[in-house]
C-alpha cells in the first residue's frame, strides 16, 4: 500500500503520495492528463517559474507578505531554482493551455517545501499557502509567460550563445587556415569558377555570424516580462509598481536584463515575441542545414564524390559495409534542424490562436522554444566539436578538379566576348580537350594571352 | 466617361460597368477586395460553379423551376463552364470566406447572360434572378465547397494523372532502358555496394507510382458533395432527394463518378477531404524533391562532380559563365515542390479554423489545392520531356568510379567476417590501394577467393 | 570508481560500463551525441528492432546461422522485444540518419544478453557476434526503416485506433441523445439556421470516423517492409527469398499482414508511405481542433459566452480566479494538434532530403510519427473520457439563443423571395424586434403564413 | 502567319515574334518553363533587376562601358523599371534556380530597346549586347539576389509600412475613444475579471507597432546587396571597388540606403536574410489572425453571440440567409495569413537546399516573400478601413454581460482568501444568484465590504 495524505482545493479533497510535496492540483493534473514521463514539461520552464516565485516574494514583502513566511517562500523558491527538487514536477506540457497547473504545481511545491520547515509537515497551505501567499499579486496568466520568457532567455545565454560561438570559431579557424586552397566553385552543382576553401568556409562563419546577431537583436522582446499583469493585463490584486519591482528582482536573481512589458494585454494574450524568437531559431536552422549539406557534400566519397574534405571517422559507419565511415554529425545536424523547423510550425500554429485576454497555447510554446534551443545548442557544439574542428582538406583532388574545370574560361569573356568563350568551353567538353587546347584549335585566342588570363589564383578576388 | 448601369442588391445601389454582366454583389467585391488581377479566384472553381448551376438548374425544373428559366440559365450556365465568359469573373481570392460572393458573382453574370437572351437587357435580375432562381435550392456554403471538389477531381483526371503517367512512362523506359548498367551504390552521400543504373530509376517509377495509387484513393473522398446541406447542413428551402438528383447530374456532365456526401454538416464545415488530399500532394513534392536531386546530383560535372549522367542542355546556363549547362529542369520542379509543400500549411491553417456549422477559408483552401495540382502538373510535364526523357548515362564514367569502390568489400564480410573485410577497406583507403591489394597486403583474403566474390555484376541481387 | 570492460570495433577499443549490455558502438554514439536522456530513441522504434532480430533469426537459421546461436538470439530479443532490457537502450534520436547506431545497439545488446546466457560473460562478440550472427542478412538501411514500420503499424493498431474508437463512441452517443434538441445555427460566427445539437455532433462523429478510415487504408503502405534490401536495395549478403520469409516471421510474431516491399530500392532511399502516413496524422490534428474548438466554444461562458454547453468541470481553472472552471481538455487537445502540425512539417522536410540510395533522416522521421500517434492517442482518449462524455446541453440557454434568432427568416425566402425576407431581418435587427413583428410592420407577410412557416423544428430536415 | 525575327545564343538560333524586344535565351525559357500567365515572375522583380542594371550602366562608364552605350541602357533600363515595358516580361517564376532567365529577359529587353533606339532595329545584339554590355561587370548569381532585395526593400517601405500605418492608426484610434467602456473580461474563453474595451484595443495596437519595429531592424539585412559578387562570390570580371560603387548607385536610384553585402560569398550562396525577414511576416500574420478572430468573435450574433461589437456591413452577407451580415475582411484577413504561413514554410524549404556556393530557389523566395508583402499590406489597409475604422461598441450589450460576471469575485480573494472567494463563486453559479447574493448567503462577506470591492470600474487598473 502507498502511502498518501490528502490535500483538498476548491474542487474537494484528493489524496497525494506522503512523500511529494505537491497538493492537490497537480495530482488532478496527472490524474487528468496521463502522456508519461517523456513528455514532462521542460525543466527549464520549472526552474524559471521557481525565480518568479523568488523574485515575487521580494516584492510582496513589501507590499504586506509577512517576512517569515516570504523567507521561508524564497528559500524553497532558490532550491527549486537550482535543481534541488526537479523529482516534484511530474506534470506534462499537455495541460491547461495556460500552465496553470505548472504554475500551481509550483506553487505547491514550494509552499510544501516551506510549510516543511516551517510547521514540519511536508506539503498543505499552512502556514505558507500556495495561491494566498506564493501566488500572492500574481496569476498563471502572467506566472506562466514569464517564465517562459525567463527560461528562453536563459537557455539563450547559457546554451545557444555559447554554442553559436563554439561553431562560428571552428569555422573562422578554417576560413584562415585555408585561405590559400584554390578549388573549383561550383553552381547549380556544376562546375563554376574558383574561389578558395578559406571563401567557402567564409560564407559558413558570416552565416553563424548573422545568426547571432539576429537572436541577441530579438532577446531585446523576449526580456520583456508580463508579470504585473495578473489575471487579465490590469493588474488587479497586484500592487501598483509591483511590475517594475518584479522585472528588477528577476534581473538581480539571473543576471539579464528584463524590464515590465509596456503593454500587458498583449503580454498575456499573444507570444508573437517568442514566434519571432523561433522564426529566428528557424533561419538558424536553415542555415546550418546548409552548412552541413555542403560539407558532406565536399566530404562525399571517398572515391567516388567529390572527396574535397576528409572528414573525421567518429564510429564504423556500417552495420554491412565494413570500413564505411558516414557524416554521421551531418545527419544529425539536418536532422535537429528538421524537427526546429517543425517546432516552428507548432509555435506558428498555437500562436495564431488566442482568444481576446489570453493564448492559451502557452506550455506548447515554451516547451518547443526551449527544445528547439536544446537541439540547436547541443548539435552545434557537437558539429563543431566532431565535424568541422576535425575536417582536413585533400589538397590533391582539389588540385586535380581545379586543373581539368572548364569554367576558367569566364576569364576569357572580357578579352574576346562572351559568345566566343562559350564556344571554347563547348569544343573543350564536347572533345575532351583542355580549354586552351580547344581555344587554340578554334583559333579564337591565342596562346600568350591565355596563359596571362586564365590563371586560377589570380580568379578569386581579392 | 465610363457607361454604367445601376444594380440593387439587399445593401443598396451600386454602379456597375453597362457592359459587365455582373450585379451588385460582384461589383461590391471587386470594390471591398482590391488585391488585383494576380490574385483572381482560379478559372476552375468558377467553371466548377457553372456546372453546379447547371446541374441544380436541371433538377430544379423537376421542383417548380418554371421550364424556360431553367432553360436559360442550364444555357448561360453551360456556356460560362465552357470558358466562354471568362472575363466577367474578376473577383479575387481574399474575399467571404464561405465563397460567396464568387458564388453571387456566377449567379449574377449567368443571370445576366440569361435576362439578355430572354428579355435583351444585359444583368437584372428578371425575369432570371440570380438567387430566387440561378441560386435556388443552394447556398454559397454548399455551392462553393461542391465546386471546388468538382473543380479538384476534374484537375486531378485532366492534368495531375496525366502529367504523373507521363513523368512514370519516362521512369519506366530508363529503368529498363538501363537495366544492366553496374555502377557504384551511394549512402550517406559516401561509397556503398554498387546497384544499376535502372535500379536506381526503379524507385522513382515507384515513387511516381504509389503516388498516383494515393491520390487516386483520395478521389473517394473528393467526389462527395457538399450540394443539398443549403446553409448548415440540414438542407433547409432545398427539396428532399435534391441532394442525390443533383450529384448525379453533375456525374453525368462531367463524367466522373459524384456523390452526395453521407453527412451534409461535416462536408460544410470542415475541409478534411481537401486538406488529406493535399497531404498527398505534399507527398508527391517531397517525392519528386528526391527524384529531381538524384538526378541533379548524378548530373553534377561536367569534370568535377558525380559525371554518371548528361543531363540535356536546354538553354544557356549562365549570364557570365559562357558554355555552362544547368540542370534547370530540376530547379524549376524542386522550387515548385517547395512552393506545394508551403501551400500544404496554409491548407492546414485553413482547415483547422473552422468555427461551428462553416469553415471560412474555403477560398483559401480551394485555391491552394488548384495551384497545387497546376504547378505539380506542368512541371511533371516539362521534367518528364526535358529532363528524364533526354538524359544519357556517362558510361565510361560510371565504370571508372565502379572499379575504384572500397564497398565492394561487403561481398567478403560472409567469407571473412565483418571485422577482417573493414580491416581490408581501411587499409585500401590509407594507402590508396585497391581492395584486392590490401586484402593480400592483410593476407585476409586469397587471390582466387577475391576474384570469385568480389563482382560487381554478382552483387546487384536479381 | 566505475566499473568497465573493454570493448572493441572496427575504431578501436572502448571502455564500457561492466554492468551494461551494449558494446563498443553504443557506447561511442552516447559520447558522440551527448543530447541526454529527453531525447531518447522511442522505446517503441527499440521493440521493433528486437522484433526484426528475432524474425531474422527465425530465418537466417534455414541458412545457415547455427541452431543454438538462433536460438539464443531468438531469445533475447523477445525479451528485448517485451520491455525487459528498457534501460539499456540509451541512444537518442539525433545520431547517424540511417539509424545505424540504435541497430547496433540492439544487435548489441541482444549478442551482449546471449553470450551471457551461453557463456557467462556479459557483451563482447562470441559466441554471439552482434554483426555476423544478430545482424545476419542485414544492414541498418533495411533493418531500421523495416523496424520503423512494424513500429508505427503496432502504435497505430494498438493505440491510435483503439482512442479513434473511444473519441467516435463518445460522439456518436452525443449525437444520439441530443437528436431533438434544436437549436440556432452558425455561420461565419453569425446567427444561422437551425439544427439539432445531434446534428452538430453527428459532423464530429463523420470527422472521426473518416480519420479512422484514412489512416487504416494507409496502414496498406507501412504494412510494406525494406528487409532484404541489406545495404542499398539489391540483396546482396542476404539470400534469395529473404524478404519474403522475413515478412511472415514478423507478422507471425506481431499479428499484423506486414508484406515485403515491391521494390527494395524506394523503401531504403525514400519514406513517402510515413510522409503519407503523417499527413493523415496532420488531417486529423486538423480535425480535432475543429472539434475541441467548437466544443468550447459552445461551452464558452458561463454567463458572458454562447453557454450553450456544459462542460465538466476537472480541476480549478485559475490560480488567481476563484471558482473558474477552464475547458482544459480542449486547450490539451488543440495544443497536441498544433505539435502534430508542426511534427508534420519535420517530416516533410526530412523526408524530402534523401540523397540517391538512402534517406538519412530515418530517426527523425520515425521518432515524430511515433511521437505524434501517442500525443494523438493519449489526448484522444483523455478528450473523450474527460471532456465528451461529461458534457451536458443547457437547454434553457439553447432555447432562449433559438427563440430570438433572426435567421429564421431564411424559410420565408422561398414564400415571399429573398429580398423581401432580407427587408424584414434587417427591419427587426434595427429596431429591436422579433421577425414576426417586423414581417408583419412591413406588410410583408401575413401572420398566418409566418406562423406555418417559421417554425425551427421544421427548418432542421430529416 | 505570326512576324518573327531570328535570335541566337550559344545554343543556336530561335524565332522570336518580331515585336517582341526580348532575345533568344527569353524565348527559350517560354518554351521550356510553360507555367502560363497566372505564374509570372512578379513585376516588382523585374523593376528592380532594371534598377539593378540602371546602376550598373553608371558604374561600369568609369570602367570602359562607352558613353553612347551606357547612355543607352541607362535610359531603356530607366523605363522599365518605370513600368513603360511590362508585357516585355513574359517568364514564370518556375525556371531556372538562378533566375538567369528572368536576368537575361531584362538584359536583352534592354538592349532591344537601346538597339531600336540607337539602330533601328528591335532586339539583337548590335550595338548593345545583353551579356557583353548590359550584363557588364555582373552575373545573374549576384544580380538576380540583388533585385530580390532592392524589390523586398522597396515593398516593404511602399506597400506594408504604409499598411501598418493605417492598421496602427485605426486600432489607436480605438484604444483611445474606448477607453472608459468597462467589459468583461475573457480568459480560456471563459469569463474573468473586467478590463476595458480601450484596453483590449491596446493590445492590438502594441502587437501591430512591435512587428512594425520587428521589420524596420531587419530590413537592415536586406539592405545588403550580393551585386560585385558576380559567379560564385570573387568578384571575377568585375572591376575592384564596383560593389560599393554600385550600392551607392542603387541607393541613389531609390531613395533607400541600401550597402554592398560584406560577405559576397554568403549573399549568393544563402538566403537566409529573406528567410528571417519572411519569419517576421510570419509572426505578422499570426497578429493579424488574432486580431481578426478577435474582433469576429467580439463582433458574433447580432443576437447569438458576444454582441460586443458592431461589424460593419459591407455586402449582403449569405445567398440564402436574407439579412445576413458577415465579418468578411476578418475572413478574408485571416486566410491572407493562412497563405503568408505557408508562403514561410515555402521560404523555409527553398532556404535550406542550396548548394556550395549558390542558393538555386532564388525565384521561388523572391516571388513569395513580394506574394507576402503584397497579400499583407492590402488585406491590412482594406481591414483596417473597412472592419476597425466601422467598429461600433454595442454598450447596452456590453453592460449587460459585465453585470453578470462571476469573476468579479477576484475581487474579494486579496479580502476574504482564495478558497472562501472561489466557494461564493461557485455558490452562485450553481444557484443563479449574484456574487452579492451569494457571498452573504454563505456568510463569507458582508455587504458593505462587498460594494466596496467588487467595482469593476476600480478593477481595471490605471
Amino acid at each position: 500500500m502507498t502511502d498518501t495524505r490528502t490535500e483538498t482545493d476548491s474542487i474537494g479533497t484528493i489524496e497525494v503520495p506522503a512523500s511529494a510535496y505537491w497538493g492537490a492540483q497537480t495530482q488532478r493534473s496527472i490524474e487528468n492528463f496521463p502522456f508519461g514521463e517523456a513528455e514532462r514539461m521542460p525543466i527549464g520552464i520549472v526552474h524559471a517559474l521557481a525565480i518568479v516565485k523568488q523574485a515575487a516574494a521580494r516584492v510582496n514583502r513589501k507590499h504586506g507578505l509577512p517576512g517569515e513566511i516570504a523567507d521561508a517562500i524564497e528559500a524553497a523558491a532558490a532550491d527549486v531554482a537550482a535543481g534541488k527538487f526537479d523529482d516534484q514536477f511530474p506534470l506534462v506540457i499537455w495541460q491547461t493551455g495556460s500552465g496553470t497547473q505548472s504554475n500551481m504545481n509550483v506553487n505547491e511545491v514550494i509552499a510544501g517545501i516551506a510549510n516543511e520547515r516551517l510547521a514540519g509537515t511536508r506539503g498543505g497551505k499552512s502556514p505558507v499557502h500556495p495561491n494566498d501567499h506564493v501566488n500572492m499579486s500574481q496569476s498563471s496568466n502572467d506566472s506562466f509567460p514569464t517564465a517562459m520568457h525567463v527560461a528562453v532567455a536563459l537557455a539563450t545565454e547559457r546554451q545557444l550563445r555559447p554554442a553559436l560561438a563554439r561553431l562560428l570559431g571552428a569555422l573562422l579557424e578554417k576560413e584562415e587556415m585555408w585561405a590559400d586552397i584554390v578549388k573549383i566553385g561550383r553552381t547549380h552543382l556544376q562546375d563554376a569558377t574558383p574561389l578558395t576553401l578559406g571563401q567557402e568556409f567564409s560564407a559558413y562563419a558570416r552565416v553563424i555570424s548573422l545568426a547571432d546577431v539576429r537572436l541577441t537583436i530579438k532577446l531585446t522582446e523576449v526580456h520583456y516580462l508580463a508579470q504585473g499583469g495578473t489575471a487579465v493585463g490590469t493588474g488587479l490584486n497586484a500592487p501598483v509598481g509591483f511590475d517594475e519591482e518584479f522585472a528588477k528582482e528577476v534581473s538581480e536573481i539571473t543576471g539579464l536584463e528584463f524590464e515590465t512589458a509596456p503593454n500587458k494585454f498583449e503580454a498575456l494574450s499573444t507570444h508573437d515575441a517568442l514566434v519571432d524568437f523561433h522564426g529566428s531559431l528557424n533561419t538558424l536552422a536553415v542555415a546550418l542545414t546548409k552548412i552541413a549539406n555542403d560539407m558532406r557534400l565536399l566530404g562525399s566519397g571517398p572515391r567516388s564524390g567529390l572527396g574535397e574534405l576528409e572528414l573525421p571517422a567518429n564510429e564504423p559507419g556500417s552495420s554491412i559495409m565494413p570500413g564505411k565511415v558516414n557524416p554521421t554529425q551531418a545527419e544529425m545536424l539536418t536532422m535537429v534542424a528538421a524537427q526546429v523547423m517543425g517546432n516552428h510550425t507548432a509555435v506558428t500554429v498555437g500562436g495564431l490562436q488566442g482568444h481576446l485576454e489570453l493564448n492559451v497555447f502557452k506550455p506548447l510554446i515554451g516547451a518547443a522554444v526551449l527544445r528547439s534551443i536544446h537541439l540547436l545548442s547541443v548539435g552545434m557544439e557537437s558539429f563543431a566539436e566532431r565535424m568541422v574542428e576535425g575536417a582536413e582538406p585533400n589538397r590533391a583532388r582539389i588540385e586535380e578538379l581545379l586543373e581539368r574545370s572548364l569554367m576558367l574560361v569566364t576569364a576569357l569573356a572580357p578579352e574576346i566576348g562572351y559568345d566566343n568563350a562559350a564556344k571554347i568551353a563547348k569544343h573543350a567538353h564536347a572533345n575532351g580537350l583542355t580549354l586552351k587546347e580547344a581555344g587554340l584549335a578554334l583559333g579564337l585566342v591565342d596562346a600568350a594571352t591565355f596563359d596571362r588570363v586564365v590563371r586560377p589564383e589570380t580568379m578569386v578576388g581579392r
